[in-house]
């Protein structure tokens, strides 16, 4: 069970370096479970605080199988990994978890086609690709639009692959769609109407290599220019949603074959719940899973992929609030903890030792309590004093602050 | 702020590579503080799992000094260090939490005696030095077994320095008393009666630089064979004594002048509450806050020593009990995780990277729950599986089960 030489009890290989590598690190360490991380050289978060690096690039082969090689089972930081040498791998018996039939589902074409195959709920969407045939791409895109863009007259693009917070996706309105694609020039693209939506929710699921599942009760996030900007527990939805999302996410996790962790989101739309994305991995959706349940999505994801039976999901508190901290205009946010903690003391900080550019998540910050607004308040005030773009209020204005005011 | 090349942010510096090193350390991460330890060669626990040892002796100057000089604060894993060379560092300035006055409460004779001075309340106690005068110190020992010895009829003569986990302490009939002080040869003792316990309860204070401070609610410690062996939280007495065990343990703070966390060992003797030793840092009576309050030890000592907003330490869970895993006759722990959480899949395992031995401590595990003898029951299989010294029972057995069966 122990590939590493020198050490005792299992080693897990993490492929990348950023901030989930730093916090499935973090949840390794009580376990006594070894991390090795195969970091690109530019990577920041997790060679801070893991002793065990090597340095290379996910792409290459070579890199990758020397890495497998000295692990107990490789995981997964990002997607952005060579799918062929995996392939590869798998088939000479490494264990890769999740394995390269989950990680194709990175792809958000393969997802919405198979998805819909199996007969779950997604929305309206046309998969075009504009490399193979302009002209035909510009017409299916047209004819998409002219479709699906009534109910609020603007379509969503979305590229296949590569994209995050809210990169590669494009809001148009319906009559600018063919141009877009004519001069897009690149890979395939997802085309979605823009919904109107109720809520927009997440379900974590964990699934041992045995088969064995643990779901995390459904939450909120909340986003902002196409970037979660808060994760809420619980999900502000009623009980028939709850279910039926639970529902989705259960057959999510079979259609997919997850081992570990699978992030779902989806959409609460006039009612209706759609699946709109997954992530094959831990997932900013479930940071507040660190204090606000039994088990953290980082725990279980170790805990899943060594085939260990998985732990209890329900809330420690009433009611949870993760704020990401997003990068402010200047400075370091490690010189405003204590401002931080001195707005709201119970504040759980979270800084995953990225340096600070604006629109990228540098941290979070989750808050527990009994009432949602006042959580909220309290997480929002904490991420703003570490981003910096609020000052420090005195003590006395905790509750009251809002990132908003 | 920052005497680290290289990295922003506080460098916490930490003398000794232990298990609390390593849970300092497992604090530090998320909120994105360095940590920096000194390490003796032979030291496990650390040194797996933090990046930046510097490998030295405690007790060596030149160590000890060119440490203290790459990093912000410096505070420790144990208390055995050269104290000489730590009040020169003090006396030109270097940030040492706990500073050497509060560090040489380490010493057994020198708490009892300041303590008494400053009107706390502890067992009746002899000090006496065999070494300076064995006649004086054999005949102050019978004059002492003598006039308290009824209770019980038993006298415990403890080492004043460098005791732990039921080393240094002795437990001897009266009239054996006068013969071991001769035969003894060492450094200082301090007697005291075997006092008719009702409980041994402890009390963790931490205290900020500025001097506020935070204390969490009385846990009870069961001892066996002079080492702890569980902690349960709350601990099992009315509130009257609960209040002074509060009471006593600020006061405690307040003499000593503890800066970071502080534990505070009680006696509950026919309904009295006496101070028993203290330790001036995060000890094996605060390891459930990990999970058990809002805020760990490992994370408020940290807080402490940087002068940072104290958080809140209220119960996160009904019950909370730790056990500890002690070294088992053969075998790594690390092998034993699945069984241990498949007989009870909500226990949070801590392993701390130490090879095995005989009565030592190597992990431990903390259950949190609504009833007290089930998550007892429960935090003593899953640490008795861990140690190996009993088998995996079926997943069924989980709540039945208990380490007395």
């Amino acid at each position: 069970m122990n590939a590493a030489a020198g050490s005792s009890g299992p080693v897990v290989g993490i492929v990348g370096g950023g901030q989930l590598a730093r916090m499935l690190a973090e949840a390794a360490t009580p376990m006594g479970i070894h991390v090795r991380v195969l970091a690109a050289p530019g990577d920041e978060g997790a060679a801070e605080v893991v002793p065990d690096i090597q340095i290379g690039d996910p792409h290459d082969p070579e890199a990758l199988r020397s890495f497998a090689a000295t692990v107990d089972v490789v995981t997964f930081d990002h997607e952005n990994v060579d799918h062929d040498t995996l392939a590869q791998l798998e088939a000479e018996g490494v264990a890769i978890h999740p394995g390269v039939g989950t990680l194709r589902f990175s792809d958000k074409a393969h997802q919405r086609v198979t998805f819909a195959a199996a007969g779950l709920p997604v929305p309206p969407f046309a998969v075009i690709d504009p490399v193979a045939d302009v002209e035909g791409a510009v017409a299916m895109a047209g004819a998409f639009s002219a479709r699906h863009g009534d109910a609020t007259g603007r379509i969503v693009a979305k590229a296949s692959r590569g994209g995050y917070d809210g990169r590669g996706v494009w809001m148009l309105q319906r009559d600018e769609v063919p141009a877009f694609v004519r001069n897009y020039g690149g890979a395939p693209l997802v085309l979605e109407p823009l919904l109107p939506l109720d809520r927009e929710v997440a379900v974590l699921v964990a699934r041992r290599r045995s088969g064995a599942t643990a779901t995390w009760p459904v939450v909120e996030t909340v986003q902002v220019g196409g970037m979660c900007d808060e994760v809420l527990l619980p999900a502000q939805i009623g009980p028939d949603v709850a279910l039926r999302a639970l529902e989705i996410a259960e057959r999510v996790a079979e259609v997919t074959g997850a081992v570990g962790v699978l992030a779902i989101e989806l959409f609460v739309s006039d009612g209706e719940v759609l699946v709109n994305e997954i992530a094959p991995r831990v997932h900013n959706s479930g940071h507040l899973t660190i204090e606000g349940t039994r088990t953290s999505q980082f725990t279980q994801h170790l805990r899943a992929v060594l085939d260990w039976p998985l732990g209890p999901t329900d809330p420690t508190a009433a009611v949870a609030v993760m704020a990401n901290v997003v990068g402010g205009p200047s400075g370091d946010p490690r010189d405003r903890q204590p401002a931080a903690l001195d707005a709201v003391p119970g504040a759980y900080l979270h800084l995953y030792g990225k340096t600070a550019r604006p629109a990228r998540k540098i941290g979070h910050v989750t808050v527990l309590g009994d009432d949602l607004a006042v959580a909220r308040s309290a997480a929002n005030l904490a991420a703003d004093v570490l981003a910096g773009t609020v000052g420090s209020p005195g003590p006395g204005d905790a509750v009251a602050g809002s990132h908003d005011a």
